[in-house]
C-alpha cells in the first residue's frame, strides 16, 4: 500500500479470531479476509464451542506472533455487535504477546475491560476500523497523478466491493500496476489500509476520498470500492462525496438485474442502467471532466447460465460497454475498455 | 419551535457574551442573534477591555437570569477558535446562577477548566452547537406532512441563511404558518433548535435533515437553511444529503451574480443558473417528485441600484421565476410563487 497516507493502516499478517461462533454467516469478515487476503492470514483462533472453520492453522496468540502475525482481527459479529466480556482475557493475552487488536464492531475496543491498559503496557494498538483517522482534510478538488477506476451502483449491497477486488486482482494478474482502495470496514481489513467513508464527518467525505486514492505514478490504477448509491434516499450524500474526492477517470456500473426496488427502502425504484450512467457521469465530471464508463458488473448469482448470459448481453446493448459478472465471467474485455 | 425532535434545542432567551472583543467582525454570531432573534436577547456581557456594542443592556449573569435569560451564548470568535482560560470564571459564574452555556467554538466547553463540574453541580447544560445529537436515525425516505422550501445555491457563502431568515420572517408577517429551520451553527442559535448538518457522521446526513424538518401541519412551511452547493468539490455530499432528507416541495436558488469561481476553489467555475436549476431539481425529485423552483435570491450587495435591477431582471428571464434580493427588494412575488 505504498503512498497511502492519512488513512487507517493495519499491521499484517493477521490472526483471525472467531470467538465461539457456530454460524458461518456471522463470520463474513473472516471468510472475506481468508478469500481476498489469503497471504495475510496466518491462522485462526477460536473459543471453546466455536465451530466456524476457515481451514487455517489453529493458533494461540503467542504461536501466531511466532508465525509472523502482527494483528488479531475480530472476524465475527457477536450478538448486538458488542465484544462479549468473556473475550477480554484472550484479547488481553494477544495484546501482551505483541498483536494489535483490530475490530469493526460498534463498541470501541477501549471499552473492553482491561484491554486499554494492557495495550498501553504492551505498546500495541487498538484499531477500530470504522473510526476515521484524526485530522482529515477538506477536499482540495485538485487533480492528482495516477489513474482511478471507481465502482458505482444502482443500489447498496449488490457487489461493488467484490467487483473492485476481482478487478484489482485481474489487473494485477495482467501485469498492471493496480491497487484495491478500501472505503468500507471489511475492505480496509482486506487491504490493510483505507477509511470507512460512511463513518467520516460530513464535511470531510470528499477529503477522505482524496486520502484513500492519493497521488500515484502516472501508470498506476487505484481500483476504488464504492459505497451506497446516488439513487439511495439515505446514503446518496456519502456516494457523491466519495465520487467527487475519487476523481475517477473510469466508472464501472454495478447492478443486480433482478432488483427493482432499493433494498429496505421499497418506496424507491432502482434507476435504469442508462439513467444511472447519465447521472453518475454528470456528477463525476465535476471533478474529472474526462470521466467515462468502461463496464457493467452484474450480480447474476440468482440466474442460471442462459439467463445470466442474456442479462449480460442486454446490459451491453443498453450501455455500449462490456458487461461481466466477476463471479462467473472473465474481466478482460472490461479491463481493455478501462485502459481505453 | 413546536414539533422539533432529535435536534439540538437551546433554552431562550439569551445573554450574549462578547469577551474582551474589540473587532465587530469577530462578533458576527452576536450581531446575527441581535438582528434575527432580537426578542430572545435580554442583554450583553463583556470582559474588561471589550468594546463591541450590541446596544443591549449590560448585564452580569445573575442580573441576566433575573431578567429571564436561560442561556449564556458565546457570541464572539476568539483567536484560534478556543475559549481563553481567563473566561472560565465568568462562564462558571453564569453556570452557577442557572444559565446554560452555549458555544459554537471548536474546543468543547467540557474542556474549559472547572466548567464541567460547575455545570453538573448547577444542573445546567454545556451545549456545543456544532455537536450533533446522539442517536441520529438513518433517513427513512418516507414523505411526511407539511410543506418545505429549501434554500440551495451555486456556491457556499452567498446568502442562503440570510435568504431563509428573511423569507420565514416575510411569510410570518403575511400570516403564514412558517418556521425557519437551521442547518448551521449560527442558524441553530437564532432558531434555538436545529443541527449543524456538516458536523454529522456521513451515514446520517439525510436522516438528520429529516429530523430538522419533521412532520408538521399540512399548511405549515419549513423554511430550510441551505449548506454548501451541489457544485462544490468538497461539500456537495453534505448538500445532497440535506436536500434528500429535506424533501422540499419548493426550491429557492441563491446566487451571487458577480461570482464566477467557487470561493477558495478557483479551479471550479460556478454553474449557470439554468444548469444549477436543472441539477437541483433532478436531485430533489428523487425524494419529492413534485419539487419545483419558485424563486431566485441574488446577493447584489456589490451592485448599485440600476445594476441590481438589471441582474434581477436577467435572472428572472433565465429561470422564469421571481428574482429578489432580500436585502433590498420585497419578497412577496417569490412567496406568491412559492405558495403555487
Amino acid at each position: 500500500m505504498s503512498g497511502v497516507f492519512n488513512t487507517v493502516v493495519l499491521r499484517k499478517p493477521y490472526l483471525l479470531f472467531l470467538g465461539e461462533e457456530t454460524n458461518p454467516l456471522k463470520a463474513k469478515t473472516a471468510f472475506g479476509l481468508r478469500d481476498w487476503a489469503a497471504e495475510s492470514c496466518v491462522g485462526q483462533a477460536r473459543m471453546s464451542g466455536g465451530t466456524v472453520e476457515l481451514s487455517l492453522p489453529e493458533l494461540d496468540p503467542a504461536a501466531a506472533f511466532a508465525a509472523g502475525a502482527r494483528s488479531l482481527v475480530i472476524g465475527v459479529t457477536p450478538p448486538g455487535g458488542r465484544v462479549p466480556a468473556h473475550w477480554a482475557p484472550l484479547l488481553i493475552e494477544a495484546a501482551q504477546v505483541g498483536l494489535d487488536i483490530v475490530s469493526g464492531l460498534h463498541t470501541p475496543l477501549e471499552s473492553v475491560p482491561g484491554l486499554a491498559p494492557a495495550a498501553a503496557r504492551a505498546g500495541i494498538r487498538l484499531v477500530d476500523v470504522r473510526r476515521p483517522p484524526d485530522n482529515l482534510p477538506r477536499a482540495t478538488g485538485k487533480r492528482r497523478s495516477g489513474k482511478r477506476v471507481a465502482m458505482v451502483g444502482t443500489d447498496c449491497a449488490l457487489g461493488k466491493k467484490y467487483t473492485a477486488l476481482a478487478l484489482a486482482k485481474a489487473m494485477q494478474e495482467q501485469g498492471l500496476n493496480a491497487d484495491f482502495r478500501a472505503t468500507g470496514q471489511t475492505g480496509v481489513m482486506i487491504a490493510g489500509a483505507g477509511i470507512a467513508i460512511d463513518a467520516v464527518i460530513a464535511d470531510f467525505i470528499a477529503g477522505a476520498a482524496e486520502c484513500i486514492s492519493p497521488e500515484a505514478a502516472p501508470d498506476h490504477w487505484d481500483v476504488i470500492e464504492g459505497q451506497g448509491s446516488l439513487f439511495h434516499p439515505a446514503y446518496a450524500g456519502v456516494t457523491l462525496g466519495l465520487l467527487h474526492g475519487s476523481q475517477p477517470d473510469v466508472l464501472i456500473m454495478c447492478h443486480d438485474p433482478l432488483r427493482s426496488r432499493i433494498v429496505s427502502w421499497p418506496d424507491y425504484a432502482l434507476p435504469s442502467l442508462k439513467e444511472a450512467e447519465q447521472l453518475y457521469l454528470r456528477m463525476a465530471r465535476m471533478t474529472n471532466p474526462g470521466a467515462r464508463l468502461a463496464g457493467v458488473s452484474l450480480n447474476t448469482a440468482a440466474l442460471d447460465d442462459a439467463a445470466a448470459q442474456e442479462a449480460l448481453a442486454q446490459a451491453e446493448r443498453e450501455l455500449g460497454v462490456p458487461a461481466f459478472d466477476p463471479m462467473r465471467t472473465p474481466l478482460q474485455r472490461a479491463i481493455a475498455a478501462l485502459l481505453g
